[in-house]
């Protein structure tokens, strides 16, 4: 089905502003479909394409580590990547460029603001899709997605706060045996704000795999995850 | 550093067996390295390769079934995928080019038979990262992947115990809410082989999201977490 001459005009303008020449080789479509909410249509929307982007985000952020920081451990890679593949993250840079413009979504959908980090999320990985698939190359994506992400990792890697080396554990962990870590905690001293208050240990399958202390019971708990991290890396 | 003559010609015959013809632009130090485990060098190994490769399998399993399949749901996708990028299943294509011939593996952790799937899988991983770094397409990767890919896919479907429902629905729950479902199961029937002997309830955060009956507790697990992705998806 052709389509609307409004709607590639609009969508024609997204890619304008995604800093890709007008004449580029776009699945007109295939970004229309990725910017159909399932409110609009219960078989043609963006579910599929998110399917795939998922795995475009993904490749163009470990591609972009590899390139960017060839000395650093598969570790700092997993902790950096799961910040960058995050909800959080992707809705962000979705957001730079006005995407929830161009979405076609429900108003009762539209409605759910709880829910619009998570559809905006969404959306941009169909979007990823959409690029992806119009050429089966990162040539429609990684001239304006790496800028972002290469900002955000070196922000990561500056901030270890901001290090996720929990998500990485635990994806880790999952993937090798469908379980998740145990985290214990204990006050170890009761001032407030003193800089080892909180201990945490991170067990797995009935061992410890990593201690660390903190200020707050999150940090405690991202020190020990990110001990465990290592020794599982090395010992891998 | 040059890479080894001798070395060189393994891989090469490797690249062979793969179906690529010869004068394709590898990268052979990135292949060296794909193929090069841990215990023989701490530094220079196929960990951040794997990282790369993670991704790469993901792209490419996604990409042909949106390709092969594009009237299926995204749980069957979802379900048919986590299948396709399992240790199991990598480390049997590995298995099927001899791949643990090319790698280069110390005495000791070769003596590992326990660790033997997953340092094929991971291996494989990492030789996919190499191929997809050469000319930063999937034009090496899909021309041989594509078959056992496909073959698999065609099974999966047609077997529905093969379908993996619990790990398409754990993979969500965790990318969600970080969290694993919460199997309940209770025997309903005593009668050995009865097709509905158990009963297994998923729930989620306080929610029952799916119901299932099936002859042991995993097919009726399997049947719970089908009903519950199902939900799920039309939910979204």
């Amino acid at each position: 089905m052709a389509l609307d001459p409004r709607r590639k005009k609009q969508l024609q303008t997204l890619v304008q502003k995604l800093g890709l020449a007008a004449h580029i080789p776009v699945n007109w479509s295939l970004l229309d479909l990725a910017l159909t909410h399932p409110s609009i249509s219960p078989d043609a929307n963006y579910e599929q394409l998110e399917f795939v982007g998922d795995a475009v985000v993904r490749i163009a952020s470990s591609e972009l580590l590899f390139e960017t920081y060839p000395n650093s451990s598969v570790g700092e890679f997993a902790a950096i990547r799961s910040v960058l593949v995050s909800d959080r993250i992707l809705a962000e840079i979705a957001k730079c460029y006005g995407l929830e413009r161009y979405l076609l979504v429900s108003n009762s959908a539209a409605a759910d603001t709880i829910g619009e980090t998570s559809r905006l999320a969404d959306a941009f990985e169909a979007v990823l899709g959409a690029l992806y698939l119009s050429t089966h190359t990162l040539e429609l994506v990684r001239p304006w997605l790496d800028p972002h992400f290469q900002q955000l990792a070196a922000e990561i890697r500056q901030d270890p706060a901001r290090q996720n080396y929990k998500d990485a554990l635990q994806e880790w962990t999952q993937a090798h045996y469908k379980i998740l870590p145990d985290y214990r905690l204990t006050e170890t001293s009761l001032i407030h704000g003193d800089t080892d208050r909180f201990t945490a240990q991170v067990w797995l399958k009935g061992k410890c795999l990593g201690e660390g202390k903190g200020r707050s019971k999150k940090a405690a708990e991202q020190a020990a995850a990110k001990q465990a991290f290592g020794k599982i890396m090395n010992y891998e």
